[in-house]
C-alpha cells in the first residue's frame, strides 16, 4: 500500500520528468533504429528513463523496475517493481507530434497497483490506485461509453502488414477507428470515456502496465481474444468498454487467422 | 491585404472561440445525426459558428461566409469570403478526444490568404497568411519532413468501407500511418512537419482551406491524384511533403480503382 506522502511523491516525479521530457524534446536530439528500421528510440527515451530509475530509487528504497530500454526488458525476480515506459509513442515523440506519453506503474504479485500516464505535451495526467479508481487532472473519470456497437470509438495498435485487415473486419460496423500512434495513450483515452476500446496487437508490459489499471479502475474490461480476463503480460489484449465486449471479441478473434 | 490590427483581430476572434470550446464543451451538449448515421453534429458546432459570424462580422464589414452549418455550405457570390468550420473533428470533440480544432480561412479568389487552425484542447495555434509563412503558437514553422518514402508519417482521412484500402497499399511502405479524426489537425501537422502526409478523402472546402494556406506557406505541395497541383475545393487531394509527393500519388491513385 502506497501513503499519501508516497503517492505524492510519485506524482511529483512523473510531472517533473514531464517537464524534462518538454525541455530536452525543444534541445534537439538523435533518433536511431533498435531492431528493425522503423523501431525507433531517441536519446530522450534513454535519458527519461535514467531519469525516473534514479529519482524513484532514491525515493522509494530497493526499487526493482521493468522497463523499455537499457537492460531493463526482464521481469524482475521481485515479486513487486516499477513498470516504466519513458517515451509511448516514441515515433510520434521523434516528429514533433504531441501523441506521446511517460507511463509509469507499480506491479505486485503480476498485478498493477498504482498506474500513471502522462502525456505532457497535451497537459493530461491520469492516475489510478487500485481500488480508488481513474483521475484525468484530479477529476474522477466518468466514462459515457457507448451501449451500440455502431456508436463504438474504437482504436488500433500498429501491426505492420496486418492493419488493414483489422479496418476492414471493423469499419463498416463501428462510428469510427482512431490511430494515434501510442497504446497506452489510446488505453488512457478508454479509461475517460473517450473511446470505448483499444485493440493491442504485440504490446509489450511496460506498453499496458499503468493504462491497464486506469480501464480496470473506471470499470472497464481487459480481455484476451478468447474472452477470458488478460493481465498485463497478455500481448494481443483488447481493453474495452464492457458493453461491447463480447462483439468486439467475437469479430477481433477472426482477424488475421 | 489584412493589416496588423485586422490580423490581431481575426486572432483575437479565434482565441476566444478556442475559449468558448472549451467552456461549452464542459457544460454539456446534445450530439445529433446529420446525414447519417455516423455524420455528428452537436450545440457546440452551431454555437462555435454563430459567435464566429456574428464576431467576424462586427469587425470586418461587408463580411461573407461559407461554412459547415446552417444554410453557409454554398459558395458566396462574392470574391473575397471567409471560409469556417466550427469543429473540425465534431466525433472526436463529442467523445471528449482533445483532437479538434476551430479553422478560419480568408479566400480571395478561391485561393486562401490568411489561415487559422486552433486546437484549444492542445494549445496548438497555428497562422499562416500569403507570402509570410506559416507559425505554431508564434514561432516560425521549420519542417523536417524525410527524403525516404519508408522513413514517411502518413495520414488519412475516414472513408468509411474504403481505409482498408489505404492501408493495404501503403502500411508496409512507410514508417507508420495515423489517424487523428480530423482533417484540418492533420493537414496542419503536416505543415509543421510532424506528419508528412495528409491523404484527403471527400473533403470539403471548409475542413482544408485553413490547412491548404499553412502546408503551402510551409513549403509543401498540395496535389491532385493526376499530381497536378490541388486548390480547395477539390476533395481528394494530398496535403504533402514535397520530396515523397510523386511516390505517393503513384500509389494512392491506383487505390480504390
Amino acid at each position: 500500500m502506497f501513503s499519501k506522502t508516497d503517492v505524492d511523491q510519485i506524482v511529483t516525479i512523473a510531472k517533473s520528468a514531464g517537464e524534462k521530457l518538454k525541455q530536452w524534446s525543444s534541445e534537439g536530439f538523435h533518433v536511431n533504429s533498435k531492431n528493425t528500421r522503423t523501431d525507433l528510440v531517441t536519446d530522450v527515451d534513454y535519458m527519461i528513463q535514467e531519469y525516473l530509475i534514479k529519482e524513484i530509487s532514491q525515493s522509494f528504497k530497493n526499487s526493482a523496475f521493468l522497463a523499455e530500454e537499457s537492460g531493463y526488458e526482464h521481469i524482475p525476480k521481485e515479486q513487486s517493481y516499477w513498470v516504466i515506459d519513458p517515451i509511448d509513442g516514441t515515433v510520434n515523440f521523434s516528429r514533433g507530434i504531441p501523441e506521446n506519453c511517460i507511463s509509469i506503474a507499480y506491479v505486485e504479485n503480476r498485478e498493477p497497483v498504482l498506474g500513471i500516464i502522462y502525456a505532457p505535451f497535451m497537459n493530461l495526467f491520469y492516475f489510478a490506485q487500485k481500488g480508488k479508481g481513474t483521475f484525468l487532472n484530479d477529476e474522477k473519470v466518468n466514462p459515457h461509453w457507448c451501449n451500440n456497437f455502431e456508436d463504438a470509438m474504437l482504436s488500433l495498435g500498429n501491426k505492420r502488414g496486418k492493419t488493414h485487415l483489422y479496418f476492414q473486419a471493423l469499419e463498416e460496423k463501428v462510428m469510427r477507428i482512431r490511430l494515434f500512434g501510442t497504446a497506452a495513450l489510446q488505453i488512457a483515452y478508454v479509461s475517460s470515456g473517450f473511446l470505448d476500446a483499444f485493440i493491442s496487437v504485440g504490446s509489450h508490459p511496460w506498453d499496458v502496465a499503468a493504462a491497464y489499471l486506469l480501464v480496470k479502475e473506471a470499470g472497464g474490461k481487459v480481455v484476451e481474444l478468447n474472452g477470458k480476463d488478460a493481465d498485463i503480460f497478455y500481448s494481443n489484449a483488447i481493453y474495452c468498454n464492457p458493453y461491447i465486449a463480447d462483439e468486439l471479441v467475437n469479430i477481433v478473434s477472426k482477424v488475421d487467422k
